[in-house]
């Protein structure tokens, strides 16, 4: 990167902790902070994803069909599983501001981020509260009292921080508006737990309005995001302040891609292992069974359980394969924007719902009747996931020359393999849901047909670009011969290959 | 590090891939594979520990007493838990060493990973067959099915690798033996799946010879580098082959010290998480319950599961601090040996058991009869999970000088007070088990009371630490008044403080 560094650059490192290296200047054991936010990044990624589980464990008896009271069911549960989705990874994010702030750490602060982080594994608890019991007041009540101690803890670590201003990054340490830059990190931190204490009082005597308060916690940043966004679009953008505060800490500021990675991974790791968790809990016959029904015969046993084995590839396929596609993404960003952030976190919100497709794949591999709604279900989850990821590069191509590798930019070498590769799970899913209209007898057949051929199709991707490149070129030549194009490995290639030809 | 980089510190930065440069030398999209490995740790330390839950879910009537019955069945799942997490471990060190030789990777060898994690969530199921159905050799054949699969992707990765030698790790590139180093490689990764396929074919017909043969695979590397390790005291160390072929991949070579962490860490999160799991399915009230026994009151029936919370904040305290105790020593680690390997596996390996131990503590919330032995096997967990992080330490010790940072060498500045992190929680469980002895009837309150006590008093510890320090030199002063002694903040400090004095 050749462009002078911006502050944001210099909080986006971390402070000068690289790894293997320690700085041992002060005695009280100051240390760098890069290994507990790894940590913290898989702890919150495993929480907000664990939430998945009391959707996926609504028990759909065998003679029930898959109607509308069941719907609504799912849905309710769908629906709580998103918002509280989405609470984790602001209080996520938060975290993340906190500890751009806060540089090193020492052993008070990480036993303090073990307090936050225990705080924060109580959530999925009164989720599961609030889902059993939609008309009591007490999980929403628990729940807030919950983020309010996460925001006790996280304000006490502010505080501590900058009265041992070592352990502040760099930046903030040097800088002559400390106070300031305390107010601001603490306004960030604590947004949240003050709207939740209003939430907890009115949870004691009107609590459809602790719901509706709650979700103004999650969507408040992206809602102002998104005013302050369509403004700039519509009077013209506005320099940022000259005021290095303002500039260091305004909601337009990146994320720290690292933490971002971590995250995601963190997400679908999970993911991936909660289909194993339901396969290993549920499809282990039962030694009375195996006897009395199949004369002691073990793999006849298992046979009953093949299509579900089916689906369990199908599904860590299609998780595997949305993770590659995500790392193929993030390899050529520099930088994630707050915009780019959301998109991610609803791409893996829909990702944390493929336990869900999965379920539904191996349960109308008992049930035939209704399994329409399934398999629609199923692309719809794998649809959105992976639209979302598609959006994330959209967003990112709007201001390409900052987010985004040189390669990838709009005509570079990458390009259109880039867009290949994010483009064909929305596309097939899309196509999936749309012959299940027309050959709703087949819909099962078509699901798995996609199941099988996307992977495939990832392998051959790049020899598929290389021949739609090819084709698109040879037409462009026969239209204009007389335009001279740069070699197919040069340096000029990173210039064009997919732009229109300039008239 | 002022010595100069030995061929395996060139080996273990995993090429020249700094996180946000990425190298575009080859047009065929060549990729850091930094982030992959860091997925791949977290779906391999998921896999390895999601294996603990067939065993805490071996339901206790409230009926049965803790009796022989019982024990035997608890320590046979136990015993293959064990096996199962090592052998996944091996796979993991499998994988850590394919991918020190392969430095870059492309999207096929990412896919071809992705292949290779996806068989590797197969060895899950078939352990639970293997404990469900002991006497059928099924499950220990498709165990090794999954290892031979395993082991035939890996050896499919080494020989794209080395057929596109750009991404290989640039000292492999450059070697005039790499054919040799192919053959390495291919030998190491080779090992385990061919054992594999002998215990296979014993499985057909004299199955407890393949549970002798799986044994072998997980710890014949062991057994060999403790025999060379003895060997080597005794007649005395032999100077490494010249060859850098030997040099770079015999059984002594260190670890990984980044892989290490993130396979720690991400047994540590999910280990915090899966006790989480356990309180959202399990004690979440029953709505007919509540409207029935409690008269419609939710908070009536949560206080029946108060105890189990105060359980759930003791085990998530544990999980916590054990992992702080591990972050702490590999602060100060520099590079990790195999033994370190080993022993951080096996303390890995009881952290895996303590959702156990959270399940015995709150089954005897419960009941109250039995609760001696409960107890006493949680302490036995929590005592074996930190003794071999004190055995870690001791380890690195040995070799402190290649191992560790200056400060936490014998006399260092830091030495005592590492000591003390270290060595709090074997103590606490030791005096908490001995002491069940002599007060079997106040065993409950002395779990519960030792759970509340340690996390404070690592709060504690370095005024404590540092309490002591003072005293035992107010004791020599006294003993020799005439030896000058360091003043306590001063870079002679690092010299010696707890060093007895020299005569």
């Amino acid at each position: 990167m050749s462009q002078p560094q911006t502050p944001e650059q210099v909080l986006d490192t971390q402070g000068d902790c690289a790894p293997g290296k320690r700085d041992e200047d002060s005695g009280e054991g100051t240390q760098c902070s890069h290994r507990m936010l790894s940590f913290s990044d898989a702890l919150l990624s495993i929480i907000a994803t664990v939430m998945i589980l009391p959707v996926t464990h609504t028990e759909i008896s065998p003679e029930q069909h898959f109607d509308k009271s069941i719907q609504k069911l799912l849905a309710t549960r769908i629906a709580v599983y998103l918002m509280t989705f989405l609470i984790v990874t602001v209080a996520w994010a938060a975290h993340t501001r906190l500890f751009q702030v806060v540089g090193k750490i020492d052993d008070t602060l990480a036993l303090l981020n073990l307090a936050c982080m225990m705080t924060i594994t109580l959530l999925p608890y009164t989720f599961s509260l609030m889902v059993t019991f939609p008309d009591v007041p007490l999980g929403i009540f628990l729940f807030c009292v919950c983020v309010i101690a996460i925001g006790a803890v996280q304000a006490l670590i502010v505080g501590y921080a900058f009265h041992f201003p070592h352990l502040l990054s760099p930046q903030i340490q040097c800088s002559a508006h400390r106070a300031l830059y305390r107010q601001h990190v603490l306004h960030i931190v604590l947004r949240g737990p003050v709207l939740c204490f209003a939430a907890a009082v009115f949870s004691l005597f009107f609590f459809p309005l602790s719901y509706l308060l709650m979700a103004t916690i999650i969507f408040l940043p992206y809602v102002c995001k998104a005013t302050s966004w369509c403004r700039d679009r519509l009077i013209g953008h506005q320099e940022p302040p000259a005021h290095p505060l303002e500039f260091a800490f305004d909601l337009h500021k990146p994320l720290s891609k690292e933490r971002v990675e971590a995250f995601s991974d963190g997400v679908y790791a999970i993911v991936a292992t909660l289909l194993i968790l339901d396969i290993c809990e549920d499809n282990v016959p039962d030694p009375k069974d195996v006897r009395e029904k199949f004369r002691g015969s073990l793999v006849a046993a298992l046979g009953v359980y093949g299509p579900r084995f089916l689906a369990y590839f199908g599904s860590f396929a299609t998780v595997g394969l949305l993770w590659f596609a995500h790392h193929s993404l993030f390899l050529h960003v520099r930088r994630a924007t707050q915009a780019m952030g959301l998109l991610n976190t609803l791409s893996l919100a829909f990702v944390g719902g493929l336990p869900l497709a999965y379920q539904q794949t191996s349960a109308f591999a008992q049930q035939p009747h209704d399994e329409l709604e399934r398999v629609r279900v199923s692309c719809a989850i794998i649809f959105f996931a992976s639209i979302f990821q598609l959006a994330i590069w959209t967003a990112a191509l709007l201001h390409e020359a900052e987010t985004l590798q040189p390669s990838v930019w709009f005509g570079g070498q990458e390009h259109a393999f880039m867009f290949a590769k994010l483009a064909l799970y929305p596309c097939a899913s899309l196509l999936a849901f749309a012959s299940t209209c027309f050959l709703s007898g087949l819909s099962t057949a078509i699901f798995h047909l996609m199941q099988i051929t996307v992977p495939s199709t990832f392998l051959l991707l790049r020899l598929l670009v290389r021949l739609g490149q090819a084709g698109l070129r040879g037409l462009r030549n026969l239209a204009g011969p007389a335009h001279p194009w740069p070699g197919p490995t040069g340096e000029a290639d990173s210039q064009s290959l997919l732009l229109p030809a300039p008239q």
